[in-house]
């Protein structure tokens, strides 16, 4: 199940709107005799691949699959009756299909006499699909936050230097994190303090991710902004009365309510907007201030903060605005990665709180 | 030489104002027939332990150190005359003395014969001898500022809540840390915030730290505190000026001048005092102004951040007031080590630019 995980973190960045699954194929002896992941939507699934390598072998052996395999057609024919045609005896996956339209493949599979087994390493498989998991589950795009900070919190110096708080190492990592997310967004702070590009540089073979500047009043994003380039798609989130005129034809407006309490737009309906569009995962690179945001309204489901050691003491901190008060109400997180980026700290954490899949 | 600096680190906080030693004896064959390390001030050096472990043994065999053996006669005979009265045939050291009084042990060793050899593994042996080597190099405490803060940066919550930001793991390491330190010092804010004991608990035969308290206007110690308790000495820095007829009978009152930057004493003279009263590593718990200061004086040598893995958004920050307003003028640092403490980080780092221990 390790090797299928490995195998299915490949389509990370290219499967969108579909989950990113790999899958190891044994023969009756045990042997590995065929492997493969699901490379891009509307292309065949693991399952297949991975018994295309196998051939024959397949027959009497067993295929380990990080989802349940699928038992609907759509632009593909059900992994579970291919499972079935190939005479596999038996099928172990890590998570259930929590996709209603998808879902029902382990029964059609014991139905037809196939032995079927689930839950090992659910944990680590829902992890690699955390950002289809949680738009199947929520019907909005996973919320992954990045910042950049000095170990004592500052994104930025008290004159609002930043360049550069993190090394070459680690902002070649956020390129990375670009090219597995389907989108990419900033506020109209940073839109307007650093004028980002936003575009994926130096990650071979990337598929460019959609860039989303929240724009409320349609004042940050003007003609000749970087992120207008035609390096990828853009998507300007404005209100619904902002002028935004001056936007057309440079990029995708979309345009949103106002957020209820607070400034800024409605996030729910931001995410529901991009869900529409089949964005599943969302980097969030935006300043303190949209980060807040998200926090207090619980939109944050991965953090991936890049720690330069380097201390400041004073300049704007990475976090503002949460709502939080008092310690009893911190966002508590768990760390589930620390990695040395060069002279740098990468620390990946989840929310404590966070919805933790369910094995079927 | 790796066993040698293991052996020195058992020293730690019981030896000062001594250097913490290991040292290893190998007989004429290579195989290790005496251990050592120097244990208490006034006690055998960490050579005598291993050669008379060895016996006879240490004939014609090699002393594997990790300081220079000293050639002078303190409280103890100098090891150099050990080392050739016990017909060692050569000598293996990591770090030179740089201490006037006790350094030329090399010089005795070659004179009679011995064969010697410095610098392996000079850079680790020098980083578990940090203290000691800042202070004779210095002629001041070696500085270690200790702080816990969330993944943003935040030592409390936006009211002033910081019970608990991190685990009883880290808490339990904090007095891990004030064990191999000789003193542990915090400013008046901190002093009133918290009322800190400053004690070790938990640390079998851990020898307590002086408890130091910078109050510069001998306003924030009352009697009734905390730290005045009988766990340990306790030292209260105050003004030329300050009116601290309260503090008599109830702690050592040190009147210092007060710094000519900013508010507080001059830190340069309250080390000197406290390098005087013979402390040679210095725990700064502080809070964020006192760290500050200590930055902007350049006064820090060695960091060790307990991130929580949590976020707050607002509330006080790490480190205040450091002097740096650009970010070509962060304090930069080197990370020595990234370990998890229960859920939390225990970041340790030393400033890049940090004199780094010359070999002879």
């Amino acid at each position: 199940m390790r090797r299928a995980i490995e195998l299915a973190a490949r389509g990370l960045g290219s499967t969108s709107p579909n989950p990113v699954v790999g899958c190891v194929v044994l023969d009756a002896a045990g042997r590995t005799v065929g492997e493969g992941w699901h490379q891009r939507a509307g292309g065949p699934h693991a399952e297949v691949h991975a018994l295309t390598a196998a051939g024959p072998a397949a027959r009497g052996g067993t295929a380990v699959v990080t989802l349940e395999p699928c038992a609907h057609t759509g632009r593909t024919g059900p992994c579970a009756q291919a499972l079935i045609a190939a005479g596999v005896a038996r099928v172990v996956y890590a998570v259930a299909d929590p996709n209603p339209q998808a879902a029902g493949g382990a029964a059609v599979l014991a139905a037809a006499g196939v032995e079927v087994a689930a839950g090992p390493l659910a944990a680590e498989a829902a992890e690699v699909n955390a950002a289809w998991l949680t738009a199947v589950r929520h019907g909005r795009p996973h919320v992954h936050w990045k910042y950049a900070a000095t170990l004592d919190g500052r994104i930025a110096a008290a004159d609002g230097t930043s360049r550069w708080i993190t090394s070459p190492e680690s902002r070649a990592d956020v390129h990375r994190l670009r090219a597995e997310s389907d989108a990419v967004l900033v506020g109209s702070g940073t839109a307007r303090a650093d004028d980002p590009h936003l575009a994926v540089r130096g990650v071979p073979g990337a598929r460019q991710p959609l860039r989303v500047v929240l724009d409320t009043e349609a004042s940050a994003v003007k003609p000749g902004a970087r992120v207008l380039d035609g390096a990828a798609a853009t998507l300007v989130a404005v209100a619904d009365d902002a002028p935004a005129a001056h936007l057309l034809g440079h990029a995708e407006v979309v345009r949103l309510p106002r957020a209820t309490h607070g400034p800024g737009l409605d996030l729910t309906a931001l995410l529901a907007a991009l869900h529409r569009r089949g964005i599943r995962s969302l980097l969030l690179e935006g300043g303190p201030t949209l980060a807040g945001a998200f926090a207090a309204a619980g939109l944050v489901d991965r953090v991936t903060g890049y720690l330069a050691p380097a201390l400041l003491g004073a300049g704007p901190q990475a976090l503002t605005g949460a709502g939080i008060t008092t310690i009893a109400d911190a966002l508590r997180l768990r760390v589930t990665g620390v990695d040395r980026i060069g002279p740098d700290l990468r620390v990946s954490a989840v929310p404590v709180n966070a919805p933790v899949p369910k094995e079927s």
